[in-house]
């Protein structure tokens, strides 16, 4: 077999022997049927399906070698689970964790894991940039941002971050932002970390540092006068709190002392611990962040969950990543909508210092909802118990005669003990007791405990520690009853805490939290705001660039498993041998689809593989004497992360042009870029197919003009969707790419994350591929972690590592074709109603295309987002809208919409075209009309007196279609005001206003 | 502690210790919180919770006891998840079974696992009796009824039934329903059944034929004298096709001559072999029927699946049980909707042939979209790779020298096998080669593939063979795929069937199952149909006996668990060691409950449970010599399911009055039929509380005297739910009872099932509990089975396990004591408004009550319908319309709901009496009111022309009160005309209007 030839060229796959079972996934996975794949050739006026891909692909890029991707037919949905668990079941899910270090154990309530992380209206909707169809998980990241401030005692809080780590990089940066201009810029500049925040956390702060030019002083920051030192080069100081060693201090006086030498205070700290304590907010913090995990979220091996990130009144409009913000609709009603867009990557390019865009909302939506189903008095009475045990554990570890770190200090979850032989200790709670420890160092383990733990827990860890205690005591039920007598705590006697550190300030009184404690007022409540909600599950989301494409059942239900999510992410590898397994397979098949020798499966999102990958490049160049290169080109179409990951990688940004007729890149341009720059040339970072959605002929010339100036070629795999298979970029000459595992590789966009973003490198590369402090991974000259955990978001990579065996070498290659060809038999269709920006000289597009809809603006006064807006009373989600050019619409079908459905989506576009014609013939007025008034909800239609006066019906404002009438999608509020909502910004719960609009 | 008197009256349990989980599971199944029923218990003008329960229950009734279920305060959700893991664990789901006998393996597509078994919104709602809000079900039930008739070749079919054995039951008594009355009535009316009909079916029709005095003769139905000799006796004659030894037999002549002898042809069959084979239909077929289990539900150790039932024109208005129906609503537009309820037996009573009540629509929706999903050719093509696989096994056998049972004849997935001692070649089999074959006899193994057969099972089974075999073969793949080529069968070529048996007709044209075979569409369509159903996901379900309470996820998760769902029915006892663990947990558990000293598991539904009530009763009688006994008295109070089931089990009928006033039973009309019928008196049937929602004063005295008289008391548990933990059938006097588990104890309804419904009993009566052919169940002098498996829908059992071990002994009782409240709340509310039919001398209700509306008819011409059609405008489900008085409605809230939730219900009907006064004052017309005109559809208010002419607002058809425009559920079609439905009955997807409408 050849990938250029198929004896059955319409279809994915075949089985070739009798005994092969049925159940095969790649039709499922594809939508369009092999009859359908014949008849929308023939529209086409393609004999076969490699005729048409041969008009799509530059004959130079296409690949002469098949995938080695076994089986080559793929895995059945029943085969792969079967060996999914057979490779899971090698994973010690039978431990207990009580190793902390950022990770708590936590009991993610069933309503939640059913109706949220297992529901496919929760898990497949796109971030919400179409507040419209998404108020249902807008309102719940509002949720989110008010455990946030409320609990932290801020003013705001972003709708999530990757991870902790990120979020201490993002604390640094921002905290830099804060500074006037001229300290900024000071060649000394320094951020002062204390010693005591999580080893994972310092270690990832270096990798950004770096590109700033930060020097990070690692210190004691209760040594005040050892950051007075530092005088204007002072950048900000970060403590934790509770610190690693699970000691509360009080860091009001250090709050002062930053505050006098002008720069910000960020402070690390844990949600459950401040149902308790003095919130940061009221100590002085400026900026608070930390990983919201155990609200209900697994250990999942290291993620995902949701980091948060919180700041002050003051710096509000400072804040990175992204935010709901409370506006008003069209009709004045209350709206949420993302706020502060402007803020985002695509306006402020290489200015900006941070990259994020994909960030962890579905997490953030359990987290979230984890606080609305305990409310204020549950989650305190969580962190009681919680506090309580561990006072427990410690005055069992002192009677047993051992030294413990908190000795005289304030605790909340973790004791740190003294021991003999720490390692040795470790050996005999895991073989004899089941249970893991945290290794501090030779002589220290930590343990820190959580909502899960029960006593026969507490026995087994008292029990581990007394068979290396000096005076051991007696362990059992009965004797750590007495521990609690004497300790005077019970049920209704909860540890009392010092007064300078215990919470004063209610938290979380709004409705919200105080409504739905009963399973069944908590499912409707999940349900009522899943309703809201467009997702894959009703139609079509033909968002360019983001590949919206199967999220299959079989590939999220191993997302479910204990095998896969109740694992720590720092136990030893021996444990997670499952884990290993499936992620060393997975390397694997991502190495052999990109064409590249290695893979580091760490960075949490596209945006954050970019910077790994930049990073990596940096330090490569660093490592063979080419230090000063720090150049990157990057064309003007490039993704807005771009210029900001090559920012934060410490580059400096060229553009490039691109011809503004086929927008292919300007090679002339980069020529005579590449010469002037190239002596520091560093890299050019390109998208292929490019962001305009086309295959550019040149792009093998490409990298050869940056690879003879002695640049590397960093390639943003956003689209790689269009290449699988059929080319490669390790094959075209990169020598990095990101890949967007929640785009081309079926991870749910769940609402605007979790993603991951895995980077391919070729050999030269591979060495400085990422590390981590406490679990080795990574290239022997790895750079600093780029996240918390060492595979980043391990738990969810099941789904990649499923999808690529369910649809072997082959389903994967055909599924790439199918991209193409539904892209371009919609192209085709639509070409006949609006301008196709862009396609190659065969008149094709890529696996993606843009509409330009900027006429219309003189013809009819209508924009982009008129369209975008009235396609939601069609029914659909806009495509992406005015990126890469403004006003416009880039329209990505995916393989798995069949062409029923495409059909049914450009019958929706055409039919607005003819709207438009309606406006510009004169026949409907140029305001007031149906694209302007759109998106229309059922209030707008029918609240209010019978009188209408507009000009046009009801009826053709609901149901402009046929098929409207038998399914009907209803936005929930009218259009957002997007001006107010940002000149207002209010990004909480309002107490009244949530619960009675 | 005691029952009457609690530390802490309003909340349901208290953790005893500081190292207690916190994740208790009463507060989150019980809906109003300690501060709500302090509240609602003001407004009744009660200090306590147990002042109050004192004013309901009579003290005679008040039980002294409290109930053992251990532990008092319940498992933890996590707690009971651990420890049903590890009962679980116990079974050898390891363990692959070829048993056959009516149960095949099959792939759920995960698709439907995860979005209808486990989906709340499918699984909480409730049977489609409210049409304009259950569409979404209507339709995959049409669906459902469609795959039967089409594979059968019959005219109609049922929307399933309990299962097969019920079905062939049904069978036989809708044969002699169809024969003349004399002929009915014939002393030697006798049932032909072929001898290789299941084993478990023909044990199973013996238990119905004996109420109806049926003789039942097992014989060769192909040695065609032997029917004939029958003569004018004949009632039916039997067959299965494929017969339980594999063999598909021509039946034609068979059938010919039962019609001349004017009798039906009854057959038994399988859905997948029928996509191969003639249809019944197609050669004479009058009744055709069987379980649709392999279309995609597990195995289950049983159940629940969907047993199917259809018949041809002639009979169509005789087939048992509900069924789907095509009609129109008010504007015109295709409407489904329950057909022919007429028929149902709360209006034929005690002439019912059938009591089927609740039957298995969760499941006939799962097997008809595994049709969707597959589609004809997939059917076909799963049916050809099982042919092909057991042709090959048959061909491999013979090799090894074996004599096979279908030698020469025409076999479809079952192959047996004569072998020198089949027990030991079972226990090899099972032992060396982790494989179940049917021990059909000491010399015979059967041997039954499968759509999950894969090569390794082939190796395997054969291997297990050949262990036995007089002439060894090598097995091995390439031994197989030999085999296969000798015999001339590849992918494209399948097994060639003789012209008589082969089918030539199509199936399912239809476009819904050529339609959505992508994963995507499948999804889409999935979530359509849910978007049109009410259920428990949006508000509450206040149906009077129905107990629509919280299934609570954490019960539901086991049920997915393989350790549950993959084992077959027939497995050795030793294999399903934790089924038998928690069976009997159950058992004791509900016998504690009821205060019986047994439980039978085995009955589907609460109707099949008063059947096998009434029958063990009967045995138990006639075993003391008194089987003269046949007056069963039944208040005319009585659900219509019970005299249904009296007859059935050959009692005459005597009813008993009530007392117009209070509702109660009419003590002196009981005593005076007791008297009467004293030397034929056999039981009594009753409800308790009453079906009018009373507790009774004198129900002690009403056992007293059934009991004085020599008879028995048979107790409906149907309202056990305001029984738990406070008094108990068998305090009071009850000698049975059914429990339905689907509404007391937390079974899902399904849209219309699964449902269970065990009896408990006295000691005296436990010898005689149902036992089972082929494994060994029930008391020593059981009556033969009730159910096709020996503990009927185990599968689901572990949902009624988990809620007993996680409510504890207090969290029941205290959830009992709640669902009095929250109903007497109600009712306190609603009398101001309504009339409240029946209370006790204290002017309380028990768990539910009625609304007289019957006034307003004159007043106003509003009927009980209209108030219940316009509460879907309001968003909610009606409560149980016109039962068990004509022309009111009865409210049971259940303890899930919530104060909050209470009175928006009540609001939404206060709401509507003064829309009622509007019309009784002449401010709204008595005809075209927003009552008439009820529910409201979007289309209704949205299409057409501008002009509206109503004497109401659209606002206010859809937004009657404020949460409406937050949370606003529309009904999908308008009130639906039933006797244009009845009239014109349709009941099968039409092949155009299915997809256009
Ligand atoms: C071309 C391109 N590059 C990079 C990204 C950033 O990826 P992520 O959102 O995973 O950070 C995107 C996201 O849509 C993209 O379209
Ligand atoms: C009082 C009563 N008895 C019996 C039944 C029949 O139970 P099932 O539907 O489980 O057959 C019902 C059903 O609602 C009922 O309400
Ligand atoms: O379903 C009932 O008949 O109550």
């Amino acid at each position: 077999t050849s990938t250029a030839e198929e004896t059955e060229p319409t279809s994915p796959a075949h089985t070739s022997s009798f005994f092969s079972p049925l159940d095969t996934f790649q039709r499922r996975h594809i939508g369009p049927s092999s009859d359908e794949v014949v008849k929308m050739l023939a529209e086409l006026n393609y004999p076969s399906l490699d005729a048409f891909v041969k008009d799509v692909l530059p004959p130079s890029i296409l690949s002469p070698r098949n995938l080695k991707v076994a089986p080559e037919d793929g895995l059945t949905e029943s085969q792969l689970l079967d060996r999914l668990k057979t490779i899971a079941k090698q994973n010690r899910s039978d431990l207990r964790s009580f190793i902390g270090c950022g990770y708590a154990g936590t009991i993610t309530p069933n309503v939640i894991l059913r109706n949220i992380l297992e529901s496919p209206e929760w898990y497949t909707s796109y971030t919400p940039y179409q507040p419209e169809i998404s108020q249902g998980r807008l309102e719940s990241l509002l949720n989110f941002q008010t455990v946030v401030t409320d609990l932290t005692g801020m003013t705001i809080a972003n709708a999530s971050v990757l991870d902790e780590a990120t979020a201490a990089s993002e604390a640094m940066t921002m905290s830099l932002s804060t500074l006037p201009v001229a300290r900024q810029k000071r060649p000394g500049r320094t951020f002062f970390v204390d010693k005591k925040l999580h080893p994972q956390t310092i270690a990832s702060i270096y990798s950004r540092a770096e590109g700033f030019g930060i020097n990070i002083l690692i210190g004691d920051a209760l040594d005040i006068p050892s950051i007075e030192k530092l005088g204007d080069d002072l950048i900000g100081v970060m403590v934790q709190y509770p610190a690693t060693d699970g000691i509360v201090n009080n860091y009001s006086a250090v709050a002062e002392a930053v505050h006098n030498l002008g720069a910000p205070l960020s402070v690390a700290t844990d949600l459950l611990a401040l149902t308790l304590l003095k919130p940061p907010g009221e100590w002085g913090a400026d900026i608070v962040f930390g990983n919201s995990q155990r609200f209900g979220v697994p250990f999942g091996y290291g993620g995902p969950h949701a980091g948060f990130f919180a700041t002050s009144e003051k710096h509000k409009r400072k804040i990175p990543g992204r935010l709901i913000g409370v506006s008003k609709d069209r009709l004045g009603g209350r709206a949420l909508r993302l706020a502060l867009q402007t803020r985002e990557q695509h306006i402020r390019r290489e200015k900006a210092t941070s990259n994020i865009c994909t960030a962890q909302a579905l997490l953030a939506n359990m987290s979230a909802m984890y606080a609305v189903y305990h409310g204020p008095r549950g989650l305190k009475g969580i962190a009681e118990r919680v506090l309580g045990l561990t006072k427990t554990l410690e005055r069992g570890v002192e009677r047993m005669g051992f030294e413990t770190v908190s000795k005289d200090g304030v605790i909340f979850d973790t004791v740190l003990v003294k021991v003999p032989n720490a390692k040795s200790l470790l050996t005999t709670a895991e073989q004899n007791f089941g249970t893991n420890f945290r290794l501090v160092d030779e002589n220290t383990v930590g343990i820190t405990l959580d909502e899960t733990v029960m006593m026969k827990d507490m026995v087994n860890i008292l029990s581990a520690l007394n068979t290396v205690a000096l005076s051991p005591i007696e362990v059992s039920e009965r004797s750590l009853v007495e521990i609690t007598q004497e300790l005077g705590i019970n049920t209704h006697q909860p540890v009392s805490i010092p007064e300078q550190f215990k919470r004063t300030t209610p938290y979380l009184t709004q409705p919200a939290f105080n409504t739905y404690h009963s399973e069944t007022e908590m499912l409707r409540y999940i349900h009522h705001l899943q309703s809201r909600d467009l997702s894959l599950a009703h139609s079509m989301i033909p968002l360019g660039s983001c590949t919206m494409k199967l999220n299959a059942t079989t590939e999220m239900i191993p997302v479910s498993w204990p095998e896969f999510n109740s694992l720590h992410p720092f136990i030893p590898l021996n444990q997670a041998r499952g884990y290993t397994q499936m992620l060393t397979e997975l390397e694997k098949d991502l190495s052999d689809i990109t064409g590249f020798a290695a893979v580091s499966l760490q960075p949490n999102s596209g945006a954050q593989g970019e910077f790994t990958g930049l990073r990596v490049i940096r330090e490569y160049l660093k490592d063979n004497g080419q230090a000063k290169r720090d150049v990157c080109l990057i064309p003007v179409s490039a993704h807005g992360t771009n210029p900001a990951s090559a920012a934060m990688a410490g580059m400096r940004v060229v553009p490039i042009k691109c011809d503004p007729k086929t927008g292919n890149l300007d090679i002339k341009d980069l020529e005579r870029q590449a010469e002037k720059h190239k002596d520091f040339l560093a890299a050019i970072m390109i998208t292929y197919p490019s962001t305009y959605g086309v295959f550019e002929p040149e792009v093998k010339r490409a990298c050869e003009i940056v690879h003879e100036k002695g640049g590397l070629v960093y390639m943003d795999g956003a689209n790689m969707n269009a290449q699988v298979g059929l080319c490669s970029p390790g094959e075209i000459g990169a020598d990095v790419c990101h890949l967007n595992l929640h785009k081309t590789f079926c991870i749910p966009h769940g609402g605007g994350g979790p993603g991951v973003g895995p980077i391919g490198v070729t050999a030269h590369l591979a060495p400085y591929l990422p590390g981590h402090p406490l679990v080795a991974t990574g290239g022997e000259k790895g750079i600093s972690p780029v996240s918390s955990a060492p595979w980043g978001s391990a738990s969810i990579l099941p789904i990649t590592w499923s999808y690529i065996k369910m649809m072997g070498a082959r389903g994967l290659t055909h599924a790439t074709k199918i991209t193409l060809l539904n892209a371009n038999y919609m192209a085709s269709r639509l070409s006949k109603h609006y301008k196709v920006l862009y396609t190659n000289s065969n008149n094709r597009c890529a696996h993606e295309f843009i509409l330009d809809v900027r006429g219309l603006k003189e013809t009819a006064e209508i924009e982009a987002i008129d369209i975008a807006k009235r396609l939601q009373d069609y029914g659909f989600h806009a495509p992406t809208m005015s990126w890469p050019v403004p006003n416009t619409l880039m329209i990505e079908p995916t393989e798995s919409e069949n062409v029923q459905e495409l059909d049914r989506f450009c019958d929706a576009l055409i039919a607005i075209r003819e709207e438009i014609r309606d406006i510009e013939e004169g026949r409907q007025p140029r305001v007031g009309n149906l694209l302007k008034n759109a998106p229309h909800t059922q209030k707008d239609l029918l609240v209010g007196e019978e009188g209408w006066g507009r000009s046009y019906t009801r009826e053709m404002a609901a149901y402009p279609l046929e098929y409207l009438r038998e399914r009907k999608f209803w936005p929930s509020v009218t259009r957002v005001d997007d001006v107010l909502g940002d000149s207002n910004l209010f990004c909480t719960c309002d107490p009244v206003i949530a619960e009675e609009d």
